[in-house]
């Protein structure tokens, strides 16, 4: 059976998405088993010229025509910030739709809120595209290791900045002269503050920090420095160390609080997210159990989002069909905060 | 509720498990809600001296017992190889049980049948523990990159061989040397031929394979050559060129039929696979859509193999939960042979 998909947001991301779902729909549904249909998607600008081929009629500005739609099964959205995307995925949620969503700032800031919702209508809300971009990271973090302790959670969560300083470090350019040439390659947008001030991949750490220790860890306790001051010198003196400075967003539990950062580290050379270069993302995850975990992948761009953004819809279709397991009995509720 | 687990087998990977089942039960709870109680063991000497503390009414030497016990929610199987716990898997799948095992021998070879018997009985195989010890990648393969067309899947994925290899290029080590070295250190067994023949390789890139392409790839079509004829020789050879040997299992598809083999390969230094050293594992999956991505972290030992079958048990337990997905309505069944 299909299950019919509404889109709200058709900017990058979106377009990547509803393009790769019209292009490989037939792919899809012979590899995983389930067809998704773009039904409907939510645009801002009708008058705007689409990358995709969708009839006029799929295609609206009202976007809560969209998100309470009862001939739609599942919305996904990739408007990005915090208004209007909340009440469009609670009022989706609402109406007993899962939601599949790359909107970092949301989950960060409201996730407890939308993981409610979604439990008390039944549903799923999935956000494997909100970390990493195309690097699965949130499901091995929330399922692989749910039983799991975690001594730290780190990583490299924003492209633009990663190839800023490996531009800095390889090609011994300043700070200006690497955005710029990221700003070229569109690797760094035309106001490149939300990268590069380190709010980003705040939202990432927090979202990270949450699923890990299992508590709420909102974006605004991120203690959060960018890399605008970082300077060529300070980059040869580390070279000159041995060391490489990235922008690291990390976690741990000390004396029984989260604490959580972003900000420039000077790491050894041969620490594990030290060799991580460009627009590249890494994860790394510390355990007492596992030990160390490194998750690597494009951190960023439509195409891999889309896939991660795939990947949660197939899981939502997936985990409605099918007989309910049989044998174990419902355990106690979770204790999680960010968990679905 | 508690989920009830019996265990088959009690080796290294059994004891660690057990072990961590019984020292952790109130964390596990806490933090993924699910409470596991190790409630049968069934052992082949029942006289032998065992490391956990578990009273002796709940160890036995009739593993078809715990195989088909009803007063048992989800059957672990850590006993190795085809028989008898081929047997013994699908007997607790006929009675209603989900199966978690670590067992990549009988995946790789009855993997197909395994999982059909899953599926009629309803009930989940889960079998993350059997391809690369405590690095989640079967998750994210099997479900994150459902829908994603898969261009190759390789990997370091055998611990033992990528100690020796190492030691090799490290220390300019012979064979013979590092195969000691490696055997004080416990990394390799007394008779170390399953992992230097590349057996164990073959096996883990066999599922790796079934699951990356979405059809049967059994053990005996994937080419094989171990690293005993690997010398010193080859060794400083490699490093000469600016390469590194490595034990690289991988999978193509190839004018629309998947080849898959396993051998010494000499990679460029720069190859993300050639920097993985030790017993460190580590998968590199390459896509059209998502990219790049790469998995490392620990291929064996029983502390992250256990960890690896709790984050299994922790998802048997969850899926069975809960109300029913309201919205999605059930696809077609699926292509896929290898997948849950």
């Amino acid at each position: 059976m299909t299950i019919r998909v509404g889109v709200l947001g058709a900017g990058t991301v979106g377009g990547a998405l509803i393009n790769r779902l019209l292009a490989d729909r037939e792919a899809i549904r012979l590899k995983s088993g389930v067809d998704l249909e773009v039904r409907r998607v939510a645009v801002r600008d009708l008058t705007k010229q689409r990358s995709f081929d969708l009839k006029a009629d799929r295609i609206t500005d009202i976007a809560m025509s969209v998100a309470t739609d009862p001939s739609i099964d599942v919305v996904v959205e990739v408007i990005g910030g915090l208004d209007p995307a909340g009440e469009l995925v609670l009022a989706a949620l609402r109406s007993g739709k899962p939601v599949v969503t790359a909107n970092k700032e949301l989950i960060a800031t409201r996730g407890q809120e939308i993981v409610e919702a979604a439990k008390r209508a039944g549903v799923s809300v999935m956000y494997e595209a909100a970390v990493g971009g195309g690097i699965p990271v949130i499901r091995p973090l929330a399922e692989s290791l749910a039983g799991e302790d975690i001594d730290t959670v780190s990583g490299i969560v924003n492209g633009t900045t990663n190839f800023i300083l490996t531009a800095m470090t390889n090609e011994g350019q300043g700070y200006d002269e690497a955005l710029r040439e990221a700003q070229r390659l569109g690797y760094a947008e035309t106001d490149p503050a939300d990268d590069v001030s380190g709010r980003d991949a705040a939202f990432k750490t927090a979202i990270l920090a949450s699923l890990a220790f299992g508590e709420r860890v909102p974006p605004w306790e991120v203690q959060c420095e960018g890399i605008e001051a970082v300077t060529a010198q300070d980059i040869s003196a580390a070279t000159e160390r041995g060391e490489v400075i990235k922008l690291i967003g990390s976690a741990e539990r000390v004396n029984g609080v989260v604490k959580a950062s972003v900000g420039p580290r000077s790491l050894p050379a041969d620490h594990p997210l030290a060799g991580i270069s460009g627009v590249t993302n890494a994860i790394f995850i510390e355990g007492p159990s596992f030990g160390r975990l490194l998750f690597t992948g494009p951190g960023a761009g439509g195409q891999p989002t889309a896939s991660a953004m795939i990947g949660d819809l197939i899981q939502v279709a997936s985990r409605g069909r099918g007989p309910r397991q049989r044998s174990p009995h419902d355990p106690k509720p979770k204790r999680q905060v960010l968990h679905r």
